[in-house]
């Protein structure tokens, strides 16, 4: 199965965040792993790092990406490149959703809190 | 720099695709090369493989991934998970452009005839 139809897979939530994991260990890859998410009006990620790089592709919407101590902000047609283990938080600052595909670069993946706590997530990925 | 805008990135062709990479080793990233490219109906990318794993998101069009000597269809809302090193072909089947993101495991990306001979790609990965 080389072709996934988006609108098949499974759905997953963390507060304000809606999640569809595109592709990733389930369909083989080692090395991708491919999240779709809509981030609802004022709501955000939690601060979080990653032992992998990570691009997002901003879909629509506006946000502002927090890293390294400054606010960098963002709309569409836009793209974040994230160094490995650089802690980091996406914020929706517009009034509709923020629409984003995440791309990391391993699979499956580990994500921490800042201080190193591991954050269980309610996708596979 | 962790922003980019898309729309100030270099754009490259081939005959029949328009590329542009979004991120990729310029951005200091090793292990994500990001490649947005639109494909002209009827056109298609060559037959080839590369030594990393890859993942296609479609975001219009429809058209046949041929693999492994199959041949399967898709249309826009699909993602194609393609393993390392198997060769493959993406076509334009329809009437408009197929406009698809190439989500690569390494940058930057070497490239490969099926027969293993390098193909010599004009934009930077």
């Amino acid at each position: 199965m080389y072709v996934i139809q988006n609108s098949e897979l499974p759905r997953a939530a963390l507060p304000g965040i809606e999640h569809v994991t595109l592709a990733g260990s389930q369909n083989g890859l080692k090395h991708l792993s491919i999240w779709k998410q809509s981030i609802a009006p004022g709501s955000a990620t939690p601060p979080h790092r990653h032992d992998c790089e990570e691009v997002v592709l901003i879909q629509s919407g506006n946000g502002e990406l927090h890293i390294e101590g400054k606010v960098q902000r963002f709309g569409q047609d836009t793209t974040l490149a994230i160094p490995r283990n650089v802690p980091h938080q996406i914020i929706n600052i517009g009034d509709g959703p923020l629409e984003l595909v995440g791309v990391l670069s391993v699979s499956p993946v580990a994500v921490f809190f800042p201080d190193g706590q591991p954050i269980d997530l309610p996708w596979a990925s």
